[in-house]
């Protein structure tokens, strides 16, 4: 299925690879992510994948009711509904493939490119739309806390225990710090990476 | 006591001015930050405060025990031991600020001048160090796990709720993914931030 969604290149090997292994794996150590953490996810995604609609319908309405971030999707105030309907088709198999990634170098490579799908260089390309050219940093960053935090009651829709649950949840905020960390990297200045 | 801190700026009106403020009320917008969460970060102040030492302690452990990271103050391999007691001192007040914070712009200034302190244009300055010449983008975001994971057991020290200890950990989240975006602000391509 996730092959049939356009612009979606998990594993495509010609990516550009702009970052190698070792900076991923020193990442890993200083966010504490490990295998524990794999394995958390992987339990996580059989819980959520039966609710990634609802999870998507929670973030794209708490992206509708913020105007900076729809800014993003927009042209002249307008938001562009295929762009949103294409980006959502992503997200939700983001979602799949948050809980099920190796965190190797082609789950890296991908993450790279959707960073610039978010930057200047890339934005609007994938889909070709006509919308805001650029998603600002200070944007990136901060969204990792609704990202994080509505997960959770998710999470506990499955009979996993507190304690498991917790485990999901923090193995879920180290993934998104790695995530996001390559996603800012086409904005940060060479060499400083 | 704070002022007697060398190096310690929060508050100086001479301090550049780099990013305005309705940055930072955007950033807190994404965040979902609120009062609610300044409310809840002044209740883990009265909590953390007596424990300061002890977190700096478990960080400090932590830091020490991963090589890339220590190598941010070390030279030639060899940690420079009055940096880090520097660094330790407005590390600890650093917590008390997180968490009394007003979040404006004189708190929005001081973290600018802290993230310059991790770049390469302002690295070892405040401290006249001779050390690594910049700590890299990778190794800062990912700490953000660590430094949130690790303060809970501190919170429950406390005698709150488990409800408003779970209040008060997010609320430090978020003020850990603004603190953050701000600190790596220098590392950012002009016109992307």
């Amino acid at each position: 299925m996730s092959s049939d969604i356009p612009g979606y290149r998990l594993g495509d090997p010609t990516l550009e690879r702009v970052v190698p292994i070792d900076d991923l794996e020193r990442m890993k150590k200083t966010a504490l992510f490990g295998p524990d953490d794999v394995a958390a996810l992987r339990e996580a995604r059989a819980i959520l994948a039966p609710q990634v609609e609802d999870i998507l319908d929670v973030w794209y309405g708490f992206v509708a009711s913020q105007p900076h971030l729809v800014a993003s999707f927009s042209k002249d105030g307008e938001p562009n509904a295929d762009y949103l309907g294409a980006v959502r088709q992503r997200f939700g198999q983001w979602i799949l493939d948050t809980t099920a990634a190796e965190y190797d170098q082609a789950w890296l490579d991908y993450q790279i490119e959707v960073g610039k799908r978010h930057h200047r260089i890339g934005k609007n390309l994938t889909d070709g739309v006509d919308a805001a050219p650029h998603i600002r940093f200070v944007d990136l960053i901060p969204l990792v806390y609704p990202i994080f935090g509505t997960l959770r009651g998710f999470l506990e829709k499955g009979d996993a225990s507190p304690e498991r649950v917790d485990a999901m949840h923090h193995a879920w905020l180290k993934a998104l710090l790695l995530t996001i960390t390559l996603w800012t990297q086409p904005y940060v200045r060479p060499g400083d990476f």
